[in-house]
């Protein structure tokens, strides 16, 4: 079997590395706008060849898309209309429904899976890939129906090979949860740092002050903004919602923090702590114990 | 020498197993208002022995205060009229204006060093302490010059074996730089986490679909309420100013987003990218490559 990965970003070269790691493919393709980066990918034992687009598609069983988002949607028709019956597509883009949409009615449709790999850093580039990227990590193939059984299979069988627990969902339904768990994180984070940075004239202060807090917050604003804003761009609607509801709580709490109201402030926190038990999958919530407020 | 701790939660816990490892003092002694706790922290090792506030006062060459900062500003001045005149005492608080406003003209104000170590987790409670938690991290002192020389070289002398970096701030300067670099991250982290949770009623989503950046954008989220609110009312005015800020420029960006504006969407993520350069202290900021945007 042959894989070809188109984008061999981060995303891209990761899979790459995994897939040759453990011998998915008797070759594994890389195609890039960027021959530097395709050289380098090369370099960096991501792929097998750098090859030129016309060639990996003609020739691949499998075609990996790790492309920024809109990239894929004007990409996608025109594949499938160039691939044999026997080539699969698959896409690991962090949106679902524009691209879906794209293909929808293609005659070649059955043979494209979309899929969303629930994992990335805010590194960029093929330097920044590694194999054990995508380990215990959640992967979403979406309308599966739309796909025929033996491209669904195939396409499933890689994102096994990645390490990757894989779970179905529809893509209109993955872009309304994605845009709350992972969007509006990724906005919060770039508009932190970049209010930081705006007030913050003196970097020193920055650089001195700052804590494991606070870059743990504003790890995501590292991330690279030609990825992201088409993202941002085909999830608008849910993203606009879910920022509108975030902007909205802020608001609330900066009133209560303006008017004193410690109580309702600490009401908002503890709800805030629910979300440790939800990302621990922890049945009952255990409450911190209450220290030492005052001994006068 | 014996030094005393108050409070014995993540910070005041992690200090006494650091201190008692690296053999600072001839007694470690804890106190805290929950016995329970005061126990749990002389089983984990982190101090020698609980004891009673009025004893560890009146025994000790150094008390190191780490409750909540409401809990600082009312202990301070009736703590400095009972010790003698050989004993220092430390506070570790996140805020330090209001605590130094708290004991401005105190007979005793010279036996006070008011410190600011950055550290921390999102854990709480004695069991969260952990000996290397201030390894290679900043330490505050504040106002230095209202602390006679030898509590200041013995407070000094404390943070460098706990292993931080020491340098010196104003209690007024300190408070407005780690409004934004500390308090505001917090804020942002507690409310993601509440909005989050308040639109996905169904947790399984969140499960599923949660990855490593949501969670660490989350992290904070996870801190204790009781210790952060007077954090917060005590540093109102400045975090109400970050906290505006932020708000705005997030309006700003929905409002990009809403009409569409992708290049200047780009502009504002590549001026957070900063954030990168001035966490890494790297000189000239690594523009990420751009990668295939589209291939058609």
């Amino acid at each position: 079997m042959i894989v070809s990965i188109i984008g061999l970003g981060l995303i891209g070269g990761s899979v790459g590395k995994r897939l040759r790691e453990v011998g998915f493919a008797d070759q594994i393709l890389g195609v890039d706008l960027s021959d530097e980066n395709a050289q380098k990918a090369v370099q960096l034992g991501l792929v097998d060849e750098a090859v030129a687009y016309q060639q990996a598609v003609s020739v691949s069983d499998l075609i990996i898309l790790a492309i920024p988002v809109d990239g894929m949607s004007k990409l996608l028709p025109s594949l499938l209309s160039q691939i044999s019956d026997q080539t699969t597509v698959m896409d690991l883009g962090s949106t679902k429904e524009q691209i879906c949409l794209a293909v929808q009615g293609h005659p070649n449709r059955k043979n494209f899976v979309a899929a969303h790999p629930i994992a990335g850093t805010e590194n960029s580039g093929p330097e920044a890939a590694f194999s054990t990227l995508f380990e215990g990590k959640t992967g979403i193939i979406c309308d599966a129906e739309e796909s025929q059984v033996s491209s669904y299979e195939l396409a499933k069988s890689c994102l096994d090979q990645l390490g990757m627990h894989v779970i179905e969902m529809g893509s209109k339904s993955h872009d309304l949860h994605i845009a709350y768990v992972s969007h509006i994180s990724h906005i919060s984070s770039f508009v932190l740092g970049q209010t930081v940075l705006e007030i913050e004239k003196n970097e020193a202060n920055i650089f001195n002050l700052a804590g494991s807090g606070f870059a743990s917050t504003v790890r995501l604003a590292k991330s690279s903004p030609q990825m992201w804003a088409p993202i941002f761009k085909q999830n608008k609607k849910h993203i606009s919602t879910a920022l509108g509801a975030y902007i909205d709580n802020l608001a609330t709490f900066k009133a209560l923090l303006d008017q004193g109201e410690e109580d309702a402030m600490i009401a908002c926190m503890d709800n805030a702590n629910e979300i440790r038990r939800v990302l621990n999958g922890i049945e009952s919530k255990k409450k911190n114990d209450n220290h030492i407020k005052e001994i006068v």
